[in-house]
């Protein structure tokens, strides 16, 4: 039989909406435990750097943005468990939450997701070793590096023309590499990146390899699936845009869900009492360091008013 | 005839929310302009330290984040001006909004309000001079100073009680001084709060002067408007929760406020297009930096959307 604890709140996930939410909690007052598989991290910490979250006039690194943040949670005396959450489910009758860990198991008041969501990869060679050296999943938080350079934007979507529009605005070109010979995208922006000068549509065409060298990306290595020719471009960037992977597929079937994405109201209250969500886990119109940790201080002050209600009722 | 000039974004306000809204804006290839009376400030930059802004585990003063904030701005290229919108207008036909700032007249696609909320003050002897030294409007800010202290809470409101509520968990034991014989607060929280044993509703009375030395608040002068009688209790903070007041008296009849609050939808629009708000003047259940820095993302992500589309429309 595995081991039942209890807990007034349980944090799931070790990012920066994690941890701002155990800073918060312990704030708070609140009995608490922060899951996270391996320790602090999340995608703050892939980021090379970080040059719009407030208070980093010179920018910092994603890796020492999160080992600052989860020093000033132990300083609060969050307490991390390495642990991955298989399922939760309701307590009978109490209306607590018990979440499955496989070896534990956790009794809670409430519980704030914090999972996260990882951009979808390519997976195709060199984006890997390239990735903090040109190859890039989100424009708002590196486009800005790319002034007056060249870039290709991967995906067909909203994103990815939402991304190339973007980046049009700061780079000399952008290309956009797009599997089929018609956009996914919404007509609306569709039509603008038809009118942009410097966008180029490349149309029926797979990446088969980033190419780079010490400095960083040099071009694309291209396919295309109509006429099956093989190309290159040079290029200085390249932006993966094919969609975000939300960690949530435990979680189906307890609270609502928008493709995969969690839904709260802007308490960060999820469609079961108790269960409260912050960042990118998140369906958010923005996905950011800003952005999970406002989310975070909310949903510990919603978390703290639900398990206090609740103390006040027994 | 006054000047007039044209942007396609004007911040107003240069605290936490509008600085970043700037960042985030200037990174979006957006020209714009931050008004902002005096410069850099805000309710942040009079924090006399800020131990829950993620990244900076040994506390930050609000001057300093506020300085730094003010750097990284610059370092992006935010233009501020010192000046201050008495009234914003729609311009005929055209879609855009006017900000008459007196002297000078400015024509904008789009506006992001940051202009902020003040705690509301006693006006009452010691209240200035002590605070940041014992003297507080945040709970979630400073409670956690105050662990097995004696504070009391001013104010009889929801806010009030959930501030003294919440202290109740913290300090040692916390007076709630109210000028009536029952609380405004909903029954639910009065009834939570009548059932704690370390705090005390002090009915009827006033404070007159908040008391203190070159360590700080030692006590509250109060005078009982019943009894007429006045009297003294020692303490260690006096949390004032007599509620915020939005700076938005030059925004009525424009867009929709609740009790002065800018109503927005989780994209940070208000009830006009185009103009869009972030951080305290929201109508928002938390006001802290973390939710500050999180609306103001989001506001120029939607500031610049609208701009991008409005430009292609042309």
């Amino acid at each position: 039989m595995s081991e039942i604890r209890e807990h007034e709140l349980v944090i799931v996930g070790g990012g920066a909406a994690g941890l701002t939410a155990g800073i918060y909690a312990m704030r708070y007052g609140l009995e608490m435990v922060l899951l996270a598989i391996g320790g602090p991290g999340g995608q703050t910490a892939t980021a090379t750097v970080i040059e719009n979250f407030p208070g980093f006039p010179d920018g910092i690194t994603g890796a020492e943005l999160i080992m600052r943040l989860g020093q000033q949670a132990e300083n609060f005396g969050v307490t991390f468990e390495s642990a991955e959450v298989k399922q939760i489910a309701p307590e009978p009758e109490d209306g607590r939450w018990r979440l499955d860990c496989g070896s534990t198991e956790i009794v809670a008041e409430a519980i704030i997701l914090a999972v996260g969501a990882s951009p979808r990869r390519l997976k195709i060679p060199g984006e890997r070793d390239l990735f903090g050296k040109g190859v890039s999943y989100c424009a708002t938080c590196d486009g800005f590096f790319y002034r007056g350079k060249t870039v290709a934007v991967i995906g067909g979507g909203n994103s990815a023309i939402e991304e190339a529009l973007y980046l049009s605005d700061i780079a000399e070109k952008v290309y956009v590499v797009h599997r089929r010979d018609e956009l996914r995208a919404e007509r609306i922006l569709a039509e603008r990146a038809f009118k942009v000068d410097n966008l180029e549509l490349v149309w029926d065409t797979i990446p088969a390899e980033i190419l780079g060298d010490a400095s960083g990306v040099t071009g694309i290595a291209l396919h295309n699936k109509k006429t099956n020719e093989d190309s290159e471009i040079d290029l200085d960037g390249v932006f993966v845009a094919i969609g975000y992977e939300p960690n949530t597929s435990f979680l189906e079937g307890l609270i609502e869900l928008t493709d995969g994405f969690v839904v709260t109201d802007q308490r960060m209250r999820t469609s079961q009492p108790g269960i409260f969500a912050a960042g990118d886990v998140r369906d958010t119109p923005l996905r950011q360091v800003t952005t999970a940790v406002g989310d975070a201080a909310i949903a510990a002050d919603s978390a703290y008013r639900y398990v206090a209600q609740r103390r006040s009722e027994r």
